[in-house]
């Protein structure tokens, strides 16, 4: 017995993108962000850090984007990892792009919309004094890095359609998030970055996703 | 035939510290951060993001953290994985740790370590007003998130010596650079993770890897 919790604007999209992909039977709870834009304090009963996605399967709670679609991988879609002995580089190519999306991809992202939350809480009067530390981290570190990802990711996607092999993946299902924050963003420039998150948006599997959750989403 | 880029002050420090755990023959290639702290320019000659660590394994470049830790788990340690038809709820632990360390605890302690560099590079008397952003956001999002991960972490390693099992596993080499983070930070609240990074810089395959590197570490 599989339960989502599912929370407003939060990675928890991309499991339920994965549970629909699989065709898996699952309960989804949807909770909502509190006016501060944290999670709600009714997450933090089911896992210490309160952060959703959390993914019940029987007994286990699990939490970490990462690890849920791993756990999902093992017990509900082996054949959705590449073999190693088979297909080596797929593999390799598989768990870098697990990685990547989080630890590299998705923290410059995310300090980028912190700042614009910060920007969009400040009266418009102090917005040239908010920004003048946005504007020297994104000078100093932020603008290049987050370039040279989205060039990275979009060098990759330009002849294929999905991350690895022909079919959705667990990097894609890690992937999808950062790649949707950074096409929102930079979309125009980077075409097969942008089409890669439209032809996802496009999949019923996706949609269904979306329906289900019935809540806006920051990357619609 | 190995050979580890290392980075002065990266999280390539964990990788030198994995190689002399495992008592690996490797080279060591030390590059120095430029005076702005980012990388040199040398790095993108092996990889496109020009980051470190990298790790060359015959005509393999691999970048990130955990997927260079997975690699060597797969190739050269098997032992130190544990087995999910045996142990699954170590080897749930170990790959929730794998992930955790770089896409949760990591990124608001590098957001920590950013705002510090700003400060670091602003005039004194500018200090008030570079100050406003990592106030605002540290009060609405990161003061929070690094105590509830600080806590979380300190509680596990309340009665272990290690992430996972009774020596160091791959969880140990991912988490130990978020730790140190931690620990030099935040060390006095949290005892039990700074007794962890104690211990870890006394085990003799750390201070190998340090002498070895011959650079200064931010967390020495």
């Amino acid at each position: 017995m599989l339960t989502l919790h599912y929370l407003s604007d939060s990675r928890a999209h991309r499991i339920a993108w994965m549970l629909e992909e699989l065709e898996l039977e699952y309960t989804m709870k949807v909770h909502r962000r509190r006016p501060s834009g944290l999670a709600p304090r009714e997450l933090e009963r089911l896992h210490f850090l309160g952060k959703a996605p959390l993914l019940e399967d029987g007994d286990l709670v699990l939490a970490e984007s990462a690890h849920i679609v791993e756990h999902l991988l093992d017990t509900r879609a082996p054949q959705l990892r590449p073999d190693p002995a088979s297909a080596p580089e797929q593999a390799r190519s598989h768990r870098y792009w697990l990685h990547f999306a989080e630890a590299s991809f998705a923290p410059p992202l995310i300090m980028k919309h912190l700042f614009d939350k910060v920007r969009e809480r400040t009266p418009s009067l102090l917005r040239p004094v908010t920004g003048i530390v946005p504007s020297m981290l994104g000078k100093a570190y932020l603008d290049d890095t987050l370039a040279k990802h989205a060039a990275f990711v979009d060098s990759h996607l330009r002849d294929r359609e999905f991350f690895v092999g022909d079919a959705p993946s667990g990097a894609d299902f890690m992937m999808i998030f950062p790649c949707e924050a950074a096409a929102a963003r930079y979309g125009g420039r980077y075409s097969a970055l942008l089409d890669y998150v439209r032809r996802v948006h496009a999949r019923p599997a996706y949609k269904r996703a979306r329906k289900r959750a019935g809540v806006p989403y920051m990357y619609d």
